[in-house]
């Protein structure tokens, strides 16, 4: 256990907490056939992951202004509905698509590390997402969040600082009350730079086949776990 | 049960929710007598409700810049202990004091009625409050709440519409679709004037002795119910 313990954790979720990759392939596979409609959904759900980074970096960068999680998803699925040459979908189609997003299912230990975690410490998302996107997810996966950080509070993406310190801010704590736990080197790094506390484990299958990075800490953690239910049992709880 | 059933049920906390008098004649007696301080708890809780609308007032017509009810209650704190001739406190006393707000219980059915709407609704408190005392509230009281609605997401108090819409906005819904719950006649005036459902259930006893108003529905609200046990039964869970 790390000598002082933090009041409240903020969880990354995309990868940390939920299995975007497999819950969006069956999601959408299951979709395309329920309408009739086929095309590689795995290839489209990888390269609309791929797109999420630059899509957010436009808005960080000012070549766009602030658009929420749920805009920027439906603008990359846009063009690449296009690409992947899927035709015959409707509007209510891709209304549908866009938010399998809030429809993502939890990692095995997900639910049963959260609910232990929330018995001691205020928890929530700290997340790219919307909250909207965070609480219909919530709703889905069973996640017992205290409450939602998500993005459209701050106007910001991570790794902007607005981000950490806006939970600090709105929670009147310090920033090294405030614990970041994620299964991404370089969210914690950034949250580290902001002087909050981290917590890592790995989730080596996220991007499946694609997975290139985040098998292990590749820095000394405040807390380096197996996963959310190892976090759980070092925090105490 | 009403005709169309709304997705999003915001409630109104203080007086609503929870026993905001009677919690905090008991935790300022018990406090006092605990440091040796004695003084008019009661007269002094009384006093601070009644500066409670008066201080919100003062930020909604750009008196004072936008201050979070953490704030404005310490402000009427210092002026009421003054007031009141209590003597001795120190900083650290006027600070647990004044969290006070952040420790109320529940009115009875409280608990129960919430747990059983959170499996139809998506549910959350639109307060007055800021995030981290309704945060604090709900871990103290139990509030199963899926997300955090206070004013310091708007930088604004209800009745200001910026508030009821904020929600819609923040869900990506209408206005139409959001409820909000209340024991408050003229909260729900407000949320109706800017197209929200509305519930209305009565406490009585919120004010003690100084209780004046909100014994019965006023308009033909889309429920009245009894409390918010009975609001669940009415919206069939």
């Amino acid at each position: 256990m790390p000598a002082t313990l933090p009041a409240v954790i903020v969880f990354d979720v995309f990868g940390s907490v939920v299995d975007w990759r497999s819950s969006l392939i069956a999601d959408l596979t299951a979709y395309g056939h329920s309408r009739g409609i086929t095309g590689d959904w795995t290839g489209l759900v990888d390269a609309w992951r791929a797109a999420y980074r630059p899509s957010m970096d436009r808005v960080r960068k000012g070549e766009l202004p602030w658009h929420k999680l749920d805009d920027l998803h439906r603008m990359s699925l846009d063009r690449l509905v296009a690409d992947f040459g899927i035709t015959g979908l409707t509007e209510d189609d891709l209304v549908h698509i866009n938010k399998g997003w809030h429809r993502l299912n939890p990692w095995p230990d997900s639910v049963g590390g959260l609910t232990r975690l929330k018995s001691k410490f205020i928890i929530g998302p700290l997340s790219n997402g919307n909250v909207s996107l965070l609480l219909n997810m919530a709703k889905h996966a069973g996640l017992p969040w205290d409450m939602i950080f998500g993005s459209d509070l701050w106007g910001h993406f991570k790794p902007d600082p607005e981000t950490y310190l806006g939970v600090a801010h709105m929670m009147g704590l310090e920033p090294g009350q405030i614990m970041l736990a994620a299964a991404h080197n370089s969210d914690l790094a950034a949250a580290r730079g902001c002087g909050l506390m981290t917590a890592f484990w790995p989730r080596p299958t996220e991007y499946g086949p694609l997975q290139k990075q985040d098998y292990e800490a590749s820095q000394e953690w405040d807390v380096v776990a197996r996963d959310i239910a190892d976090l759980a049992t070092q925090l105490g709880v």
